[in-house]
């Protein structure tokens, strides 16, 4: 097992989602971490579930839950506000196991702004598409606080997105 | 760079600490995460921050303290309890960032069990071989709720210890 990028998505990944590229090591030594901006823009962050992230059990491990958590969490400053920021604190519960060739799917919605702190609720999820849709499972839930940093360079694509 | 297991600790690992073999393959995936039972009938996990943890700011990803957080908070129902475990609840408080090549350790204590579920509070840290230590440095605090499962086989070798 290499750890190099996979720059094509694996088998099993959902139409619509791309490898997102990571400026550190630890996004590629766990990943790939994917991630798509839906037409109703909408977004998710996502992984396959491979043998590289299991537990003793033969399913995900609760670890890599939650280090996705802080990603799929996270990106909600990154995508809804276009910041870089830092994690304060987590709260993570888990609701479900993933089982190893599952699609995990995460996201999260913004609840509060205060100064340069930003809270947001998150769910992590199996089946479909959105957390709460009728083939979906529930993996996780939780709440995050970001400490908001400075803009990020560029313009935000799903910000772009929805003005267009 | 491989993924396959390393055998010997790496330049900067503390004396005392062996590599925590691992059943699943997120556990090598991530580490290798070490491991010490000390004379005075403590314990730590612990691993030393590498370019593979990395986040864009070039110190350790929040993720991977988070993946270690399940791993050392849990450590707590396997070495104190000789039991297999699943988490269901985590909330983590990031204090301070991890920066490569800082050998990062954790540990916890149980606080409360009942019915099969029991709570630990936790600590990582680094820096001095003790959260509270003056060399040590607060990286994340936490709490951890688990489910526990049946006993592990064997015997715990920590509790060995402290009845020697």
């Amino acid at each position: 097992m290499s750890n190099e990028p996979v720059n094509e998505p694996e088998e099993g990944v959902p139409d619509g989602f791309v490898i997102a590229k990571w400026r550190g090591g630890f996004g590629n030594q766990v990943g790939p971490i994917y991630q798509r901006f839906s037409d109703d823009g909408t977004w998710a962050r996502g992984f396959l579930v491979g043998a590289r992230h299991t537990n003793g059990f033969d399913n995900c491990h609760g670890g890599m839950l939650m280090a996705f958590a802080d990603m799929a969490f996270g990106s909600a400053v990154t995508y809804e506000m276009h910041r870089f920021w830092v994690t304060v604190r987590l709260v993570t519960d888990f609701v479900s196991g993933a089982n190893l060739g599952e699609f995990v799917q995460g996201n999260a919605v913004v609840t509060g702004h205060t100064d340069d702190f930003v809270s947001v609720r998150g769910a992590i999820w199996v089946g479909g598409n959105r957390p709460d849709g009728p083939d979906s499972r529930a993996v996780m839930t939780g709440t995050g606080l970001f400490k908001v940093l400075g803009e990020r360079p560029g313009t935000s694509p799903l910000l772009d997105m929805r003005r267009s």
